[in-house]
């Protein structure tokens, strides 16, 4: 159901590799955008690696372990932080419009909620940034509480994954990049549940304040994560997410799996979009290339999902917000290392003299 | 002669605090983004912090030292480097144009050589970003061997401060921030002796492969970096700068020292520049607020004098390469971070329910 992937070009790799050396610097001298950029024309299989059009997919869910208190915030913000980002006033939102990146939100099981009605008229805002919604046919009948229950049923797991597959098959052709990022109040005990399990990493270590949680509020979240991870350990890697994790989790999956398959580079954001990614690359590891891990923020579960994946993130700047704003930040130096390596001169074409 | 350095708004910093608060999103989630913006808005005095326009300017210049062989490069490289910048084809030309800022030459000792023509129509090359050419008054009289002289007379250190300050007097008005790049065949050996009497830090720890020296190349950097230190060692601030720096070094001081008495924003390239930068903090503490330091290199010498300034950079990707291309390579995270303060709304405007 997921993949086949596509292996790297070697010639676009090799190729790229050439160039890099022949390009007005000392070789390396741009350190990980070089290789940025070999990883790209390889993946894309062409000489000319790029990541624009790029297109940011936020996929929202609510869950029933929000209402167990894992977090400081009402479960009602999903909602609303939905009706943010359509209105252009969310983090992301303001970064995609700064960026130009255009924006989709796909709801894989918001409760609605007392909130204002989505497309409501904000207060005067500069330069609003509007992302469209989807209302993807998983949507409906909110239920299993990681603590008790599976988060997912087989139908409704197979139906998140077919939402974010759906949504990166949509996108125009042409689309070069995905950033996939999630909102959904309680999300970040479901990804400490998912790498407490996938990694066997104790619930203590990736249990972490997500939105802010402390005091009591941290403790019910790391017994949420506890009792989760005493049902599903040892599962395999998409029973683990389909088990303890939540639909925009497995849309996240369902979205990175399609895109790989078709040589889009994915960007993976934060914790929640990482930690589902993370189950895709251990069920599938030839997933791999294509992949880039944007940053590593500073909720400790985070940083050991990232390590367990041997993954190097691009920003280490202590961001925890999610809504695909790690995945936004990242995405100019992946701009710059492509543009360094498709229009800088080579020593030839300058008549720089080269080192001997 | 440098400074007066006006202090941030404390009304400014303590409105941005504020509205950092009322944003929706948990309070730190976009981490060092969020003092970003606010350390700009006080820095601004502004309720709207922008780094935009920015400006990048390049100071180039030639070294006695370079002739001793502490390269694995030819002197010459530095003017035909100056010509591919005026070409669109550097590395920091490619990034320039692709984040739409302009980008001044200013030629503050560069030794003519046999390079093809400045201007001279190179091949066929995509959406080309030519920056503009200055030669400063300084720039005649290339002497000042560290290893056995000051690198600079009073009077040649003088005018190369004064050359980094017209440059920043002459930028457009409306221009909030700079990026500090230099281009100079030798200047990362001029740099580690700089931090090594600055910093007093041993010549060893502080000298490192800059364009790639190694071997018997590595040690005469080293050689001449320890001559420097034995002569130098000791002497004020920017008297080390004077007697162990380059031209290109002094033009950065008086171009960041120029910029930030008028409340730009300047933005610290690499090891040369933030060497550079180094000599004017230590003499003018004052001169602090308004500096970025844009990244961490793989250079020891870099990684030591950020530590040693207590300056926490916001990229390390290994990059080693100087003319602005680290600060470039930094733009558009500051960028984000005034976007997101200027145009995110906040929980009351989003109707978004805020934690109790």
């Amino acid at each position: 159901m997921l993949g086949p992937f596509p292996a790297p070009c070697a010639t676009s790799r090799e190729a790229a590799h050439a160039r890099q050396r022949r390009l007005t610097k000392p070789p390396g001298s741009l350190g990980r955008l070089e290789q940025l950029a070999v990883d790209i024309a390889a993946w894309q299989a062409t000489p000319h690696p790029s990541v624009r059009p790029a297109q940011v997919i936020i996929f929202a869910a609510d869950h029933p372990v929000a209402r167990a208190g894992v977090s400081p915030y009402p479960q009602a913000v999903t909602t609303a932080m939905v009706d943010t980002f359509l209105r252009g006033g969310a983090a992301s939102a303001v970064m995609a419009g700064s960026l130009g990146v255009p924006m989709q939100v796909v709801d894989v099981g918001v409760a609605t909620a007392s909130t204002p009605p989505r497309h409501a008229a904000g207060p005067a805002h500069a330069s609003p940034h509007r992302a469209s919604l989807h209302r993807a046919a998983v949507a409906d009948a909110i239920e299993g509480d990681i603590r008790t229950e599976d988060a997912m049923s087989h139908d409704v797991f197979a139906a998140a994954l077919a939402a974010g597959r759906d949504a990166v098959t949509a996108l125009p052709a042409g689309t070069r990049a995905v950033i996939l990022g999630e909102m959904g109040i309680g999300n970040s005990t479901l990804a400490a549940a998912v790498t407490s399990s996938l990694c066997d990493l104790p619930p203590d270590l990736v249990t972490g304040p997500g939105t802010g949680a402390t005091g009591d509020c941290l403790a019910r979240k790391l017994d949420a994560v506890r009792r989760s991870r005493d049902r599903v350990a040892g599962s395999p890697p998409l029973e683990v997410l389909r088990r303890a994790g939540g639909r925009e989790m497995a849309a996240i999956v369902g979205a990175a799996a399609a895109a790989l398959s078709r040589r889009l580079v994915v960007v993976a954001d934060g914790f929640i979009s990482s930690a589902a990614i993370a189950t895709l690359l251990a069920a599938e590891p030839a997933a791999r290339p294509g992949l880039i891990f944007s940053h590593v923020g500073g909720e400790p579960g985070h940083r050991l999902l990232l390590e367990w994946l041997q993954a190097l993130p691009l920003l280490a700047l202590g961001m925890a917000l999610g809504e695909g704003t790690g995945g936004l930040a990242a995405l100019p130096l992946v701009e710059l290392a492509c543009a360094t390596h498709n229009s800088m001169q080579s020593f030839a074409e300058s008549g720089v003299p080269d080192r001997d």
